[in-house]
Order: C-alpha cells, then structure tokens, then sequence
C-alpha cells in the first residue's frame, strides 16, 4: 500500500508554542477546531462553522480493561504538527472520477505523565467537517492493551433534530426516527423492530452515520471512516446534558478491542454545513481512508443486475429444495432422494429465463440465491457447517447455466449466504471464490443472516469487523468484487479496497415485502448509510401490492414507479439490481426503459435540492458520456421540485425523458401511476415537477448532436 | 469412510421381550454389563468383572440447555438389538501390525414419553472393557438441542487408589498424584501446578484417562473414545457417595455443545481387569474409531528425529532472534536492520549441525523450532495475527536447509506454533501445508501454547476441538503428518487418521526442565494418557543437571540414562525424538546406540510387568524384522525385574545388549551410571535385572543366523 504521505503536496512542520489551547481551521477557514487540555489533563476539543458552535467542549480519551490509569486523564502536550494536503485522486469508480483530497491537519502528540505512555490525536479539518483518530505509536509502556470502552464525545449545542436508529451489535436494519434528542428515550421501544439477530445497549443508543439538524439550520453527520480491526462505534446520549459518546460493540467476553501499538482508532468523523447539499457531496470519508491496495483494479466493473431474489423474499418461491427435511447434513444428505418442493426458484428453467431476460435488457449480470445445498435449515439453528459454497442443488446446473450465461453475453453473480458461520465461510472460502473463478462468476453477494458463530460474537465486534475484511482482501485475491450484507456497515474502505462495490447493512428493499418501509425511508439513507459508501438496496420493484404475487403476504410496497426510479441515480451505487420479476417489468417496458438506460458509474454528480427526512434530487454525468440522469425522490407530502438544468453543458442540446408521478399517483392507492415525457432542454431550461408522497421523478438526458 | 457396518461378520438380531434388565457380556464371558430403565425412566447401567462388581448401578443421560425435560428420564426402551462383531485390522503403524476388534453389542433405544423423543444407547462389551455411546436418530422431536451438561455416572465400589491428574479446561501438563478418591480433594490444590494456560473446575475434578485400583487388586480406566466435534469429558467426583459425573468443557458462554441429530457423543470407556498388562494391551480405543479414512497412506512413515528445541526448552538459547523490540508485527518489522541476539537456534550454522547430525546416526528427520518470524512476543499477548508459518528470520534459509538436508538424506521437520491463536492457524493453514510440501517438509509439530483465540474459548471444548480435527484432516489432503502439542488428550482417532503421529497432551520431557517432573511419571503415562493415542514425549535426555546447558536453570532430569533408554520402548509412538543436544550424546556413543538401533515401528507387543505408579516392563518385535526390544521403567523405589524371553521366537537364538542403571546408579546423584552388556539368549531364557529408583533397562535383541 503506497503511504500517503509519500504523496502529500505541500507540508509545513511548525515549531507551534506549546500553549493550552490550539486551534485549526478549514481551508476555506468556515470550521474551527479547537484542541486544548483541561484541568487534570483530560484532552478536549471543540468545533464551530461560522463562528457558531457544533461542537461543544468535548472529552477524548480511552478507558482499558485492567489498567487504572487508562488513557483518559493526566495528559500533557509534547508536540504540535500541522500541515496542509491537497491533492485529487482518481477513482475506480464513483459519484465521480476524480476526487480532491484537501485538508489542514494537526497532529497533537499527547504524554500521560504518569505512565510515560504517548498518545497522538491526528485531526483533519476539510471544508465540510473534521475527522480524527487515535494513534498509539511504538513504546515502551503501551504495547498491548485492551480497550473497555472509548469514551470520545460530541457534545451537542442543544436539542438537535435526529434521523437515527436504534444503537445495535448486530443489526442497522430499521425504520430512521426522526425526534428531537429529548425524545430518543421514549421513541427507542417502538424504533426497535424484528430482526434475524439484535441486540441494544441503551435506550439512547443510536447508530451511525448519524444525521442531525440543529434548531438554526445546521446539518451536522457523526460517523466514522477506516473501521479496520476495531469494533464497530454506535453512540449513547447523555439526554439530561446532549453529550454524545462513542459506544464500541462488545465481543462475547464484553471487551470492546485488542490492540498491539503501534496501531490506531478509525477516524471519527464530524460533518457540518448549513445546506444539507453539502453533506451528500462531501468525499470526506473516502479521503480518510487509505489510497487503493489493489495495483491492477481493470477487473473491478460496475454491475446492473437481475436476480432469483424477489420471489423468495415475497414468500412466492422458496429458498430451499426440499420440504421433507427436518434437517439436512451436508455431504450427508442425498438431495437426489428427496421429494422436491415444487417451489425451489433456483432451477435451470427458471434462472434460464432470468439470464433471457438479462441479455434482451442489457443487464450486466444475473444473482441467484438458493442454488447450494443447505437451505432446508440454514436458519437460526446455530449451526457451524451450514453450507460449503460449492454443491449446487439437484435442479441447477453449474456449468450448463455457465455455458447458457455466456452465450447470452451475461454474467453470472454468486451468493454465499453464511448463515453468520464466520469460521465455516473461512474455512471454505478458498474453494469457494475458485469455485467462481472457475464457473464464470466475477462478484459475489454475500450474507451474515441470524446469530454470528462463534457463538456470542456480534456483527460488529472487532473479530468480525476483522472477518468481513478478510473477506476482502481474500476476495481481491482472487479478482472477486463483493457485496456484504448484514456485515458492519461500510466506512470508506472502498477506496482501498474497490472490490468492495456494495453493501447492504441498512433496511433495504426486501422490508417492503416484510410490512413496509416509511415513506421517506430513501430521502434519510443518503445522509446516513450512504455516507460510508454504496448499498445494494435493490430498488426497481413495479409491483407494490405483494399479494398479487404471493397471497400470503399482504405487505405494501410504498413507494411510486417513478420513485423506483429515481432511486438509481439517488442511492448511488456501483451495483445495482433492477429486483423485481421479469413479468412485472413486462407491463411496464414503458418506465423499465430508464432503468436500462441508466447509468452505475459516473463522472460528476451535482446535488440539487437536499432536506433528510422530505426529498433530494441528485443530477449525475454518466462516466465517459455526455448523458445526464436526475433522480428525485420525496419524503411523507407532496411536493413541487423546481430545478435548473445549469449542470448541462453549456453548448449542448439535449431529449429529456421525464418519468414523473401521474396526478392521481398516490403510493398507498394508485403507486403505478406515472407519466413519462420527453422534451428538449438546454443549460439554460429549468423544470418544475410534482412529486407525491413517497414518490418522486427521474429524468434522463441524451445529447442531441 | 468405509461403514463399519458393512464388515460385521456375525449378526444377530433378537427381538427380546422388553424386560426391565437387559444383559450383555464380554466374548470371554468374564465382564457382564446390565442396562435397566430405573423409577422415572432413568437410564441405568452397571458393570461386573468376574463377578466382582466394577460400575455400580449408575445413571446415564444428558441435561439440555433450555429445555425442561431434557434427556434425563421419563424413557422406556422400546428396542433392544443385540450382535457380536469380530475381525481384524492391519495398522498403518503401530504396536502390533494386525489388530483383533472382537465385542457384543446391544443398543438399546429408548423412547421419552413426554416429548416422543428417540435416543439410542449403543454398548460394545470387549474382553478388557465396555465402551457405550449416545446416539441421537433423526426424528423430529430431537434435531437441534445444546448440551448443557452430559449426566453420564461411573458409580465406583469403594474408595480406589487413583493416579489422577487435576480436571482442567485447557491443560493435562500435571505431574499425577497417587491417592485414594476421598483425598482428591485435600490433595487437590497441591496437584495444580503453573501452566501457560489452565483453569480448573472442581476440586473433585479429574482428567480423563483415569486410572484406578481397587482394594480387591482389580484395575478400572476410564477414558472416552473418538471425540469428534464434541467436547472434552473430565470427570467430577461425588465423593461422598464415590461416584463419579461426566464435566464436559464448557464453551466461552458456558455451554457444552451443539447437536444436530443424526450424531452422536464420543464413546465412554470403562477397562478392567486384575492384571495391569491387560490394560496396557487393549486396543479398545481404538477399535471404538472409524476405519481408516485416508485410502493411500504410504506417505505416513515413523519419524525418528532429533531437533533444534532442548536447548531453547533449557533456557540456553533462544525461539527469538533478537532481544530489541518490545513487539513486532509482522510483514511490518523488518527483522534485516534489527540487532540479532546471538541466542537464536534456528540459525543455518547450527541447523546444519544437527542436520550432520542426524545424518551421521541414522535419523529420519530434524525438528527446527524458532525458524519464523514471531517469537519475540509470541506468548501471553492475545495476539491474532501472531505467526504466519512462511516466513523465516533472516539466518534461516528455508531453501539452502532444504538442499542440504535432502543432499543427507535427511527430511527437515516443520514448526507450527499457533499461540492458541486458532482462527489465525486456519487462514493459513493451505499456504503453510502446501509451503511445508514445498520444501521438502512431511511432518508439522504444531502447538497451542497459551490462552485460546477466539478469547474465552478453552483448549478442550468443542469449537477448539472440531479445529484441531480440521488441521488433521486438512493436513491429510496435502499427505501432512501432524504431531499436535496442547491439543486435546487424543482418543484413538489415529486410526481414523493416522497421520496424526502424535500428541503431547500431557506432562512431557519439557518439564524435566522447568524443574521436574516425578520419578515413577512415566510409570503413570502409559495407563493413563497414551490409553488414547502416542504421545511425542521427546525422552532420551543424557544430561540430567540443566545447569549444565544453562548456567540459569537449576532444574534436575529425574531420570536415569538407562531410564531414559527403556522409554523408546515403553512409552510407544511411531514418532520418537532424541531430545537431547548431539554433543551430549556424543559424550555417551556405547549408550546412544540403543537409540539409534531401537525400531519406532512393530509386528507385536508383549506386556511383561505392569503396576502403575511403580514399574513396567515391555517388549516389542520390530515391524518387518526378528528383532526384539525391550523396556523397563522403574517407579520411586529400587526393584528387581525378572522376564522370561518366551516372546522371541522358539528356534532363534539372539544377541541380547542390555543398558542397565549400574548398581550406583541414581536418579538424582549419579544419573548417567550405566552399563552394557551383551549375552547370547533364546526363548527358554530369563532375566534378573535391578533398575534403580526412577532407572530402568533397555535391551536389544538381534537375532544371530
């Protein structure tokens, strides 16, 4: 991995005066950062935009496990070092293809006098907020230590408004509330819903990426950035006083980290601008990762997909073979003696159908998931050797399907759904991704459903954060882009590992088939998931009564067609599945059209409209095109969305196709009502568009030469 | 895996009347185990030896983690089965080249009434013991179920002397205390010494194999057969009542194991019999394993090797290469600008030593241990990443060791420490193995010094004991002959996989350094840890004051030579070091020659004397050859042995070579007093020959055509 500091551009090193209390600013000198030490040494910062405060005096420090001083007090200052960066880089793929990395830093080299023990406090101050972490630098007194808890703060100037979630070891798949502070508490009960695996810690826990907005109009974003073996950070709220501190997820035997110096925290992250815009075009969290490990990333593509995924998800097809089964061994159980189910989607026929369907509509690829043997009671069941990634089901042909595929110039996409068996899906791992290598398979979703093994670890514990990684960098071995879900919710690493090309770790499309989503569900996940990077959230569902395709499940999906839409150019992504079923695009070629048009990589995107929680709407430059899209999707009222094409290129004519809400579109009653328009349009044209609830508008523009 | 099954030779099937008693007894007819349903359906068993009671009525079943009824009682047999079953098996080694498995079984199935669960009780009576097993059916009412306890009773007679070893969760390193059961627990905390990794449960608990005395002059073992993917069973003692309770190792949530019907639990086992050598000659462990699993196993050759250890295991040099860093990481360190330490062992000059001379007197194969990278903060440090079993240190040339070990002709020995480190040794387990095949390496020593990762796991429970069953098996497919130390106290699945050639698992030679371990210890061993499998004990130690290699090490080898000599014989395993450094075996050539002539491999075994605690003498024909040896190891007092020849073949005649302790000989002033002496002997001979406290003799027979 190349350092960056081989690569930084300019660099000052200042004998700064060793006085209390040190200050940074932000290159465009809006963000203030304040370092000092308070009364019995205790680090502390503060920050402020514009001269009003975002940040209120803040502790820094650690607590270890049997360690009586810790890293909490007793400090003093041994060195300042600031200096400045300010270089772009280029990505493998993105919301762009360059991006700039700028920032002031200041480096604050820490002595806890009793221990002679050194710790260094790194702070980033970019335009659009502050990042910092914890460095433990090679010595004498601190070599290995465990953490018990990180007890860095965010003391809030008051009772912001918050899009949050319940703080969670295992799960961040739930419905954002939006409250005051105050009201986290009393909220917390109903904001908890069913999950496979959970578990909270406080009733005023709350995950991040965190989204806020302060009574005076500021956005403020907590998160973090390069969670590499280190446990997950969720935040608990002090409510009588709007102190947010940082709470790790635990392992089984409740200890929250191992370190070995030298060695460092994640970045904790502070994102702040008075336009919500800003929040949603920041690159801050990529720029604190590390530059790309992988030297030749020409394998690393951009995927729009199909899948047999829906139609178990509703309940209309099934997963597993078999029902005669209680339980099946693998390697034991002979599938081709069982009574097959009938309702087993991953079968030859049908996936040929898929693959049929890929190639007529220029998809990229094709997922299946249920293909393996294990279904029949790989839930739940605490069981170790749940599946082995390698044995396909009677009625899937590898390589027959693998041929098929190709033919069709499609691609076909793996599943590794692991049960949460971390050791299992280790010990397989090898064969599993050469089995891929050898059957044509270039990306794999995988999946941590239920309870982790070993058992009472947690999806965020430091030793599975680390397992996810592992993943990874195995993954990127063997060429193999991945999409974890349920794994620990992403942090930027894509930018050094671009085979990460998605994740789920949120609620994504398949709750709409579980009961629902709120309505404005997709106007909050760019300000929170979305931040550490892109989500497999599989829009592109046509059919909203859930009912018509399996009887038994009366969910709704709420939601419009042309908010579907919208949705692949507003949750940005790399990956992209188009998720329902080829016969519900079939009644509707008319809208499906923008979803094979649309574009998965970009060269620009510009943020138009923005309020977390009521609408967005993002114009995004097709990579190596001059075709535009502009997605627009609405919170809990209608609204009218007034935009101006200035984005355009100024010399260029372009056809816009309109996919809007129809007028009697409502997305409980009447979600497929749309209108699609086409008109030409300039740099110089503005449009005005209504959108109802939960729905929204996508546009695409084709130059006219 | 070739069925058991399929190779019954006789096979009856009896539809008894379902009386409450049922009774099998052994082939000779001398051992008669009975089954009854107690009041409340309580599974009972009791065992008697000619007559003699040996297992008093004695309750069997499982406590079930979250389930009420668990499997306790409320049962009624609704089937008994009963067969006989006898054929022999060629070893792949071992000590005798055929092996007769000749036993009645019956199984007996019970059914609960409340929960119409099936649980099948499967007994095979052999002439030197009962071995009994849980078996789960697949049904529906038993499928998924966590152990909370195992129930299973072993109700003894009276208060038998016991050579016992304190029950602990992670280690079997104690020296055995001799005393009656009622003073198990007055001697308990005695019997607990340092270990690098321990915990203990009850001061009534103790480890598994068992041996005991009764009053009456009948000898009882317990132990347990093929534990699989299931977790360690010690023993706690009720000890007012005498009985004694299965304590399975718990998991780092306290739980015990995780079962999925069809499967089963290890065997239970239970030797008696009034002469001791009958235990010794018992092959019931392994009979009570699955054939053998691996089809061509002519890469699995005995290992008499000399090795790179004692001098690091003395304290005289050193696993780490240099003195400097308080930690290191690795592929972060780099180990070329470090100052060497000049105490590291692993070095090409002194490997090269070894490698001549092994080469010189015959030896297969030279252990190097401290050759990687890592050492310098191995031990104690909770560290994951720890080693990476490819790298070597800078004066370690894989390759030139390679060449010039192979130039004579001489095959090196791999060192995989783990650290306990589990997760770490799998991820690189693939590369390591196929790096050992690289280089011309056919065996790994691997060892699990130190508190286990996952953190919290035990070195006997279940997850840790389905890992090392993975190494074993993943070591079969890269034909990889594996030597585990700290690992589970092996139950006899060589025989399923005899590449695993050895185990330490118990208090070995090392200890002998660290100040000693008690006279008459190996007196002990064989009826107690090697009932499961060879044990790598590494005798053959010359130089019995330390202080000697290490001016810093007072400790004393309690042991004569001649003692020393005798374990090549007594303590079998088809892997046999010479623990000893060559230049204190270049002091004593006439002694040392027992060694290099003594055979590792055997067509037969003959058991000669046999008293625990106090002496045993044992011969052995060499495989493929006429030739004999013999050895006797002595307990804590002086003792005369008289031994008929009859063992050696009636129309031979043999030059007999005797290593004796010299008349002042003793083990703790004057350790190296031998003598040699050669007669010409045949069958019709005796033998008088004096061994010393903690002495003993060796003799080598070699036949004179």
């Amino acid at each position: 991995m190349k350092s960056l500091y081989s690569l930084i551009t300019v660099f000052f090193l200042s004998a700064f005066s060793l006085v209390n209390a040190q200050e940074l600013k932000s290159p465009n000198g809006e963000i203030t950062m304040s370092f000092s030490i308070e009364k019995n040494g205790v680090p502390t910062y503060q920050l402020s935009y514009k001269n009003q405060d975002v940040i209120k005096p803040s502790h820094l420090g650690l607590e270890l496990k049997d360690d009586e001083t810790s890293l909490m007090d007793d400090f003093e200052v041994i060195e300042n070092k600031s200096s400045t960066f300010d270089e772009s880089w280029t990505t493998v793929w993105g919301e762009e293809n360059k991006i700039r990395n700028h920032y002031n830093e200041l480096a604050v080299s820490l002595k806890q006098n009793k221990t002679d023990r050194i710790v260094l406090i790194r702070f980033r101050l970019f335009d659009e907020g502050l990042g910092f972490r914890y460095e433990f630098p090679s010595q004498k007194n601190l070599v290995y230590f465990t953490i018990k808890e990180e007890k860095t703060q965010f003391a809030m100037t008051g009772d912001h408004t918050a899009f949050w979630i319940p703080g969670d070891y295992d799960t961040q798949e739930y419905d954002y509330t939006e409250s005051k502070l105050s009201e986290i508490s009393e909220k917390f009960e109903n904001a908890v819903t069913g999950n496979a695996s959970q578990e909270q810690f406080s009733k005023t826990g709350v995950q991040t990426a965190l989204m806020m907005k302060t009574a005076e109009g500021l956005y403020i974003n907590l998160h973090e950035a390069a969670l590499l073996d280190y446990s997950c950070m969720s935040l608990d709220l002090d409510d009588k006083n709007m102190v947010f501190e940082s709470h790790l997820t635990p392992d089984v035997n409740g200890d929250k980290g191992y370190m070995q110096a030298p060695c460092n925290s994640p970045w904790r992250t502070i994102m702040v601008s008075d336009d919500a815009r800003d929040i949603l075009a920041s690159r801050m969290t990529l720029n604190l990762n590390e530059p790309c490990a992988i030297e030749d990333t020409s394998w690393i593509k951009p995927v729009k997909y199909i899948g047999v995924w829906w139609e178990m998800i509703t309940g209309k097809s099934s997963w597993s073979y078999t029902d005669d089964l209680p339980a099946i061994q693998l390697g034991v159980t002979d599938y081709s003696k069982v009574k097959p189910n009938k309702t087993h989607a991953a079968n030859n026929t049908k996936v040929k159908r898929y693959i049929d369907f890929a190639s007529e509509n220029g998809f990229d690829g094709v997922l299946v998931e249920g293909w393996n043997e294990g279904w029949e009671d790989w839930f739940g069941k605490s069981k170790d050797y749940v599946f082995d990634f390698v044995t396909p089901y009677p009625d899937f042909n590898v390589e027959e399907i693998h041929n098929y595929a190709k033919s069709k110039g499609v691609k076909m996409i793996m599943h590794h759904e692991t049960s949460g068996s971390t050791r299992n899906y280790e010990r397989h791992m090898d064969k599993a991704y050469q089995f891929m290598k050898d059957n044509g398979y270039d990306a794999v979703k995988s999946g941590y459903v239920g309870n982790i093994l070993p058992r009472g670890e947690h999806h965020y514990s430091q030793w599975i954060v680390n397992h996810y990684q592992y993943a990874i960098e195995k993954a990127a071995e063997y060429e193999v882009m991945v999409n974890a879900h349920e794994a620990v919710r992403p942090t930027g690493i894509c930018r050094t590992y671009p085979n990460l090309i998605g994740n789920e770790s949120a609620r994504g499309t398949e709750f709409q088939a579980f009961g629902g989503s709120k309505p404005n569900h997709v106007t909050i996940l760019p300000f929170t998931r979305l931040i550490g990077g892109p989500m497999d959230y599989t829009p592109g569902v046509f059919e909203m009564d859930i009912s018509k395709l399996n009887p038994n499940n009366n969910s709704h999906v709420n939601s419009t067609i042309a908010n579907q839409l919208a949705l692949y150019v507003t949750m940005y992504s790399p990956l992209q599945m188009a998720a329902d079923l080829p016969e519900n695009y079939e009644r509707f070629m008319d809208a499906f059209q923008f979803i094979k048009d649309v574009a998965i990589d970009w060269d620009k995107s510009v943020y138009l409209e923005a309020e977390p929680g009521y609408y967005l709407t993002i114009a995004r430059k097709q990579k190596g095109s001059n075709n535009w899209f502009v997605g627009n999707v609405n919170g809990n009222n209608a609204r009218t969305s007034s935009i101006k094409l200035d984005f355009l290129d100024k010399d260029k004519k372009y056809i816009a196709t309109i996919y809007a809400d129809a007028k009697n579109a409502d997305y409980r009653t009447n979600p497929q009502a749309y209108t699609i328009k086409t008109k030409k349009v300039t740099s110089k044209s503005k449009l005005q568009l209504s959108s109802v609830a939960a729905g929204g508008y996508a546009i695409s523009f084709k130059e006219v030469k």
